[in-house]
């Protein structure tokens, strides 16, 4: 069936291995029958920094509360046409996928920024009726699938379970977790791709392949079972219950075993 | 003895929480004799985001290498005023405090975007000969002291060690193991205030002398045990020696018990 999908991705260099993994996506999906609309968030010269002057129309004037800000501008309309524009993104997409360089073990500012501004109150947060009653695995973004590709300098041997940078799924945590599971999509494993700076044309070749697996099981490949907060696992507090992996903590308590 | 520290804050609202914990820092520090430096990104306009304008002079005016580009522009000093500064307050620094609400369970982009400029390669990277080889506890900014602290919106028990966000450090793992103890500064334990957009004018003014406290302790608390790479702990490859707390896995285990 025919699925719509979004490509957001950040990298300011048309060769770089960021996007010439996003031109794979872009090849692979099509191919697959399916429509992709993309965010080239460094040729759309995406505004980074969470401010004032994305509230055009004042709430409160005299100070700037940003969580009372974004949710009078999602509510009233007063959001500026590029956040609109990307919030129908996602509201049209089946599935989302997420490509860029691990710079300092985290997505580049240009993409922390695309979150910060599109994710507004009423919209990715406070969902439904301001509070946090409706997130991980309840959101606007319910139904729709989501997948990070990461391209790391370092050598896999770093990012191994006992790896001196610690493993990409805890890493990245904040963002599968926090980001995208929290508006309610379901979030597969992290693809990755170690030491990008010295990646041969061969091994480009074949990673291009394992991509494209990849993408030809987005809609079908099990997700990181990140327990939903209404599921019965967080009864009090959105503290997980007492029975459910005791001696976890942390992290890894929230992806069911 | 009087020191240097260097506050780096990321606040667009003058009176926001941040601000208040922030203007807390300078008057408290001061008041011991030290001498403050400040980044106040937003009113800096800082710009956040890494791209080829940060490269006056191209080594390469075809491809954009970051990694090739930045480490020129450091070493032939053609890197941007901006950056130069931010580069010489850190070196100037005894300790470093970086100040900010946690957006989306990470630091705001315009923060991100600082460091991804600031940290140049052949300074917070590459350090001495271009390679991995010192860092994580010996780099540039070995000696100094840094210290995270941070206000979220949440209640404390979501970020309890079983609260569905997930524990703070090991939200932060990324900056303060990843971005802080990289370049070889000691990191003491992330100071926290949960709920701030419900916080009363009573409990700032406790959550003032809390921190207060902290910051008399800079340069005494004892720092995130992190384990240091050519400690002796990584002797293969950046992987932790089987015998050490062989039972541990990822971001655990860079931390000594």
């Amino acid at each position: 069936m025919k699925k719509k999908i979004l490509i957001v991705f950040a990298h300011p260099e048309q060769t770089s291995l960021t996007r010439t993994m996003v031109n794979t996506s872009i090849e692979v999906l099509e191919k697959m029958g399916h429509e992709v609309i993309t965010s080239d968030l460094y040729a759309m010269k995406w505004k980074a920094v969470y401010d004032e002057e994305d509230f055009p129309v004042r709430a409160n004037s005299e100070r700037l509360s940003l969580i009372h800000e974004s949710g009078n501008a999602y509510a009233t309309q007063n959001q500026t046409s590029d956040v609109v524009k990307e919030q129908e993104k996602l509201l049209s997409a089946d599935a989302v996928i997420l490509q860029f360089p691990l710079w300092w073990y985290s997505m580049p500012a240009i993409l922390k920024g695309w979150i910060e501004r599109v994710y507004a109150f009423g919209f990715a947060y406070g969902y439904k009726n301001g509070t946090n009653e409706f997130r991980f695995g309840e959101g606007i973004l319910s139904g729709k699938r989501a997948i990070v590709s990461v391209y790391t300098g370092g050598p896999e041997s770093d990012f191994s379970p006992r790896g001196i940078n610690g493993p990409i799924e805890q890493l990245l945590f904040p963002l599968t977790h926090g980001a995208l599971f929290y508006p309610g999509m379901e979030v597969l494993p992290t693809h990755v791709i170690h030491s990008a700076a010295f990646i041969t044309p061969e091994e480009v070749e074949k990673a291009k392949l394992i991509w494209s697996s990849r993408l030809h099981n987005l809609f079908t490949d099990t997700p990181i079972p990140f327990r939903s907060q209404n599921g019965g696992d967080y009864p009090d507090r959105h503290v997980l219950r007492d029975d459910i992996d005791p001696e976890k903590t942390g992290i890894n308590a929230h992806i069911a075993s």
